[in-house]
């Protein structure tokens, strides 16, 4: 049974914490600047957190906007406010890097729905002076757009150079370039898809009911009553941990090798690497993630169609485009196999974009794209310069 | 959210009134016949549940014996006294069958560690007079292998004709050519493989942990506190349940089509059709089913691995067997990925046996091995006719 660390610290949400005094640079709309929502009410007030690195030039013409996946967040490049870990693609983003802070300038935010200082369940409802919870409405991947577009108002940018991301990320850089054409250069969706997949919003099902089943979720108002649904959260977190690895990978990694231990227990204590792991991965992640984000983030990917708002077509979406893509997917990723980036390239061949596309052979699954992975960071870098070249963009100031 | 439905009856286990009452035959073992666990203690006394189909002959040559899955039972051709539905082989076992009961003498019987009347986790500890929960000792495959050979001692059975059984049933199989080759025939292993991978180690972790954090588990001892961990066993079933499934079928059986609406929600409900199926098999897979039988099942199959009993070498294992085997995978099983199968045909070739292998194409994953197949029925068939013809047996009364 997992067992959970005892807190030093009082029983609160940490996500929380960050969700209403965040660490991060936070920009505020009232009530005259309302988010349209899919759900078709409007959200407002509210914030979006978020950090840039580099600096914005005069022309304004070198922003690289990164859009962070499930249970990423804004901290992309720097120290975590919550783990104390380097962001989450801090092997890409920095000076001197392939995404290079002496060239660009790199803005991430906290998507809406999320927990680390954007407008998300656990920030306080106006109307009620609680938290949202479940009264939050839900938020879509074009609501996520919506909002992230008005932060680049924000900095008086009518077209970003480059929008990058994975997964999540990558459906968030799609509806960016299917929704707002013109004030895209280039897009760099990776592992990612056009659509959620049956099996794919299966894994996300059994997630939201593992959160719902921890009585300690109280129906959502789980902030309220001082409670944190922390063992739901982590089988939730176990499952879908499995998805983004591989069969390979796994096999390799741990294999059937035994947990600090020469023969088996005959109970049910972690026996195995791969259940130590998981318990593992399972209990770190409940500190630094609120379990109504979760719910939001994954009910987010599960309605993502882009083609379905295109009446079905998917190349309607990217119709008259004059965006730049390259699109990356990887050989052992099964939540979103190749298949799914090749009918967006498909979809751009037929409206008639210039897309390039990379199938890149590793065995480390979904997570790939935020790992060290020679290959993709060969063709971020190869595709960016030959953009940043296309746009005018001088070269890194060293 | 799981809404489970009121019980009309009494808040008790209905697979553990089984477990103490069941309604099929029994045969009792009492303390001067222990069961020689490899938890390294002997279980006394003991009991196996079991559901025999046809007649044994004179020679006691007629024997076929059914080996269950994970979540089956001794109910293969019966109604099921908990479901009221037909047997989860029925569609194979029966008078004209193929597995054909004017001919052969069928035996299935329920698992050690299961809930439907042998001794198992819900079964009544003698040495305290409660229910065992966790302090019944691990059960392994080769355990349960052990308990259905004295159930084939008890009939005066020496050679049972075939050994047939899929998933943790197949493992079985292959125990029994293992441990006992003289007293096996023909053996028939489909959709399993000779250990468990990591990543199906992973996703019974994950089911493990689901019902642990369940706070009606109790820590094992629900049924003396009156309770039942259905929310954490039905989300274990739901994770277990993409498993059976190809990505494939579910995109044909269900893609993302909505349930009972023409729009979204903008909810939590079950929007999609798979999430409506999936909170289904959750929900009514805890009537009939133990929480801590779950956890010893899958803890049994985690443990299966017939090369390490071997020193690494799974030709070993059967080194010298006069055995026919037919092994038989599908295409779209990546549970039991045909790589499994494989395996063991090679070490079966290395160790000189008679084997056949058969990879079935079809979309329909795992739970293949449970379906109206018609590929799989005649490799069956064509397996079993002729292992029969090569054995002497005489062709079906009709």
């Amino acid at each position: 049974m997992i067992t959970l660390p005892k807190l030093a610290r009082p029983r609160r949400l940490l996500a929380a914490d960050e969700a209403n005094k965040p660490t991060s640079q936070v920009l505020r709309f009232g009530p005259d600047k309302p988010l349209k929502l899919d759900a078709g009410v409007d959200l407002a007030p509210f914030q979006i957190a978020y950090q840039t690195y580099g600096t914005l030039n005069e022309a304004r013409s070198n922003a690289v906007l990164v859009c962070h996946a499930l249970t990423g967040d804004q901290h992309a490049a720097n120290t975590h406010p919550v783990t104390g870990k380097d962001g989450w693609w801090d092997v890409l983003i920095g000076p001197g890097k392939i995404v290079d802070t002496n060239r660009f300038f790199v803005i991430c935010s906290n998507v809406i729905g999320g927990c680390l200082g954007s407008t998300g369940p656990a920030s306080i409802n106006p109307s009620t002076g609680k938290p949202y919870g479940l009264d939050l409405p839900v938020i879509t991947i074009p609501d996520m757009v919506r909002a992230q577009s008005m932060l680049v108002d924000h900095f008086g940018i009518d077209q970003l150079f480059c929008v990058i991301g994975g997964s999540m990320g990558g459906m968030q850089v799609l509806e960016w370039a299917a929704s707002h054409p013109k004030r895209v250069f280039s897009a760099l969706p990776i592992a990612t898809g056009p659509r959620h997949s049956s099996q794919n919003i299966a894994f996300n099902e059994v997630g939201r009911q593992a959160v719902m089943a921890d009585p300690d979720w109280c129906g959502g108002k789980y902030i309220e009553e001082d409670k944190r649904p922390e063992k739901g959260l982590a089988v939730a977190r176990m499952a879908a941990h499995i998805t983004y690895l591989s069969e390979a990978a796994l096999h390799r990694k741990f294999g059937r090798n035994l947990q600090d231990r020469s023969q088996l227990t005959f109970g049910f204590d972690a026996d195995f690497q791969i259940e130590s792991y998981l318990r593992h991965q399972g209990m770190t992640f409940v500190d630094r993630f609120d379990a109504n984000s979760y719910l939001y983030m994954t009910r987010a990917m599960d309605y993502f169609d882009l083609a379905a708002d295109h009446d079905g077509r998917l190349a309607d979406a990217f119709a008259g485009t004059s965006t730049r893509f390259c699109l990356v997917s990887f050989t052992s990723d099964w939540l979103f196999p190749t298949s799914e980036s090749r009918s967006v390239v498909h979809a751009l061949n037929a409206a008639g974009a210039s897309v390039s596309f990379v199938e890149i052979e590793t065995d480390r699954g979904h997570d790939a794209f935020l790992l060290d992975e020679p290959e993709l960071f060969a063709a971020i870098n190869g595709f960016i310069s030959s953009a940043a070249r296309a746009y005018g963009l001088p070269e890194a100031v060293q």
